[in-house]
């Protein structure tokens, strides 16, 4: 990672220690962004006694919760720094004095000087992948909690982030060949579910909306694995698809229970188990939470694969960038 | 409301003001039960600085909240008081020192046993719909704010509960003849979206994965209004059909958003809109915490007669009740 992010991170941290009695961490986006805090609020949840929640931008700012104030931390974040909403958000947080650090790809957007602790991500295929807006928030949520209660696991899973790049590199080769399997087997495929819990259903949330709905335009819903059972179980037949994701976490068990059942009814079921994942540089204690990363990677290669089959290009809008919405 | 069940909302509500210093406010269930929190989630949210977090029973158990402890409140719900995620989400909680109140249909249920602070509820067609485990879960929340920080308005919404068997009667005679004609226009659609915001997400969440997909066997995904424009969007179609709510809460601006832009694209849209809810006995600042109540309601006309007019019994399951799993 570069040092001036870094160096913008570590600010953020020693900005969220400095309020000594933080009430609530919100953590505020939209889609694909706000899908990325969804391990973050998995590992303050098992880490902190302070609570921290994920909303989506406009609802955050609408439902205006009432603990919103000086003793919060608000972390946002947009790619472009432009999502109106995001922005927004950052700002009603801001005038009520919340802590507000953002996460942006590009810097002096609105969302970039709405913020008071503006962090910069790169993005592109030559980045180095430990300055990923994922891998960022990662070394962002490990800083602060070091700062709040320091412990040499923080430490440690501080410079676990600098061996994403690898870890990347890695498991997208071992699940190159199962990826273009994917593409080919489930191209005419009108509806595709998803499936997963633990730190791993953002990424799961994010794959149904972002990358089959929004940019293959194929219906999808992401199932959490314990909910399962209590509804969508019945929808399960031999020819309904869905993608299972096993992590690495406490919640593996879910996935587990998820799995096996399905797997009884449904002949089409694509299951990306984390534990074939090559997880070296990341210590064994911090898998769980390293997990959705590479899951992340993993799934886009699935994307690439099937957009590439079905002749639609995963950057094809019909409503996005075309028009006013 | 049975005097019964008040007295025992009344010792709960109570034994969580006695706390004196509640960290966290965990709501816990699964499925439908689970989404009966959601509206509850949002009141706390508004009306208090107490953090309050709804989550799936397994994740709950498994994701294991480092806050959890002598200062919580842990409130659960299954109908049977035989989930045994739910049963076993209460006696993790309870071991460890948190006040546990649970909601259930049948009493000396392994549920009702294993709660400090069991709460009865009324299920049956005869039943006095106030006494119905939302209405009875309206009444702990506002009895809990008023312990909390006593007030006209919780007192006032107290009330109001009261009113809501003929707010339901009144609804559902109003829009019956409009779900008749959604059981008729969409009893050959293979997957129906939902989508709402604010309080209401539960109720549109319940609908998805319990009415829909559980016993219709239809394939849905329950939408947040504020989350359609950053993916599912791209999936709007003229033949794509939506099952749109319309809020009277501080959100209802992000559903209005999403009906107009979604209105242009799709020719199939349901839309449930609140403002022609006949609210008469709730008063006009409590509307928009009361109106998912209704919505519930007012949609389980619509899964009547969609069942109906596909001759698929609501009561038919596949594997629930059938098998273990």
């Amino acid at each position: 990672m570069k040092q001036e992010h870094i160096d913008q991170i570590m600010a953020a941290a020693k900005a969220v220690k400095a309020k000594k009695n933080v009430n609530h961490i919100y953590m505020v986006a939209c889609g694909g962004s706000k899908a990325l805090f969804d391990p973050a609020q998995y590992i303050f949840d098992r880490e902190t006694d302070i609570p921290a929640t994920v909303y989506s931008s406009n609802e955050f700012v609408h439902r205006a919760p009432k603990a919103l104030g000086e003793d919060s931390v608000v972390i946002t974040c947009s790619h472009s720094g432009n999502t109106p909403e995001t922005v927004k958000a950052t700002e009603v947080a801001r005038a009520k004095g919340a802590t507000t650090i953002c996460f942006s790809h590009l810097t002096d957007s609105p969302l970039w000087n709405a913020a008071e602790y503006p962090i910069h991500y790169n993005w592109s295929d030559e980045s180095d992948a430990s300055d990923y807006n994922n891998a960022a928030l990662y070394s962002l949520v490990f800083h602060i909690l070091n700062e709040l209660a320091p412990n040499e696991k923080y430490e440690r899973a501080i410079k676990c982030v600098e061996n994403v790049p690898e870890l990347f590199k890695r498991n997208v080769e071992k699940f190159a060949a199962s990826a273009k399997q994917f593409g080919e087997d489930y191209k005419r495929e009108p509806m595709i579910y998803t499936m997963a819990s633990g730190a791993n259903y953002g990424v799961a949330y994010s794959f149904a909306i972002c990358l089959l709905m929004e940019m293959q335009w194929i219906h999808s819903h992401a199932i959490h694995s314990g909910e399962y059972f209590h509804g969508p179980f019945e929808c399960t037949d031999y020819d309904v698809p869905f993608i299972i994701i096993k992590g690495l976490d406490e919640c593996r068990p879910l996935d587990e229970r998820a799995h096996a059942f399905c797997q009884k009814y449904s002949k089409r079921i694509t299951l990306i188990d984390a534990a074939q994942f090559d997880m070296t540089g990341v210590d064994e204690d911090l898998r769980g939470y390293f997990c959705p990363l590479v899951v992340g990677v993993v799934l886009r290669k699935y994307a690439d694969e099937i957009a590439d089959h079905r002749g639609h290009p995963l950057s094809v809008r019909r409503y996005m960038w075309r028009m006013e919405y």
